[in-house]
């Protein structure tokens, strides 16, 4: 037996795995397993799965008040087209990933306003690049009392969080962040000192 | 602030969360973080895997002599037709995903004989499940030297290789194992019992 290159993988296989690993999180063995699985299961499944990653761009927009991605055919979006929820509550978060999130925990029934990204220098990204100025807007034309900040507690959520209480404070809206500390079911052994540092500023009466 | 269920969620995106959810390894929360990521992503992308998925299905078939995945317009494989490769042993696989394996690998340079799965009788697959006919068929009537059983080193892999070896010793071929050890870069400290068994009883000269 001699050394072999590869090359005997057929076009399609490769083609799909190659697709696959460009995905965040989806390595080439993830790729290989993930179109194995494919080749193995029922033709409906794939194809179900081809459909929707179709759908997932033609059938959706984003809503034109709150930037939260929306279906083609309803804006407002959900959210900002329910009766039910409090006008009055804006909570400000990164991505429509993030409203989910919130929404997920079922806690929340305001509006929200997605800015699409978070101020980072380094990478170029300036407050015009994000929904900001709409979010400004949205504020001082509407019944907004409280703005909620739930961008990211990292250093560009941090920056952004910061520029916009800055747009804000003195104004009449109330301007408020997610509390920082502990994570439930975490060990505190495992906390990093600046999570340690926020749960001790933020300790509460028992 | 009252308590309120989800349904926010645009049905494009939640129909892309449940797809990407039904494949092995991908839960509800990698679904919708890679839905998010494709939501952000150039549209060239979303469309260039929708198009591989149904490709893969269409443009692929299985060899007709070693049973690996083929494109469609070309029986035998690229192995299989391969003039260079070693036609005298033969070296049995339990899935096409395990081919791509030994030839990243870049060792064996014989032919490869895919068996779609393995023996398991608590599953209800017996011998006749299997391409363990066609392996027969493929020993006995060409010019097999060596028949290297590759399946898994696991229960039902372990019963696969002793029915082949039955059905073959005493013929004119030779039947070998991939050897069973430590896996190199592992630590003995975490190798499991058997693995350890296995690797003193094939302990080698130095």
């Amino acid at each position: 037996m001699n050394l072999k290159s590869v090359g005997t993988v057929p076009r399609p296989v490769q083609r799909l795995i190659d697709q696959l690993s460009r995905l965040p999180g989806i390595g080439p063995k993830s790729a290989s397993r993930l179109t194995f699985y494919l080749l193995r299961a029922a033709d409906e499944q794939t194809t179900t799965l081809a459909e929707a990653l179709v759908l997932l761009k033609s059938d959706t927009s984003f809503c034109s008040i709150c930037y939260n991605i929306r279906s083609s055919d309803a804006d407002p979006c959900a959210v900002c087209s329910d009766v039910n929820r409090d006008t009055t509550t804006l909570c400000v978060v990164e991505e429509p990933l993030d409203v989910m999130a919130i929404e997920r925990a079922g806690m929340f029934d305001g509006m929200y306003h997605v800015l699409h990204g978070s101020i980072s220098p380094v990478d170029g990204i300036g407050p015009d690049d994000l929904k900001l100025n709409q979010l400004l807007d949205r504020v001082n034309s509407g019944d907004v009392k409280e703005v909620v900040i739930a961008t990211n507690p990292n250093l560009s959520g941090e920056a952004t969080a910061m520029y916009i209480y800055q747009q804000l404070s003195g104004g009449r809206v109330r301007v408020t962040r997610l509390a920082r500390g502990l994570p439930v079911g975490g060990d505190l052994e495992y906390a990093d000192e600046i999570t340690l540092v926020r749960a001790l500023e933020g300790r509460q009466d028992m």
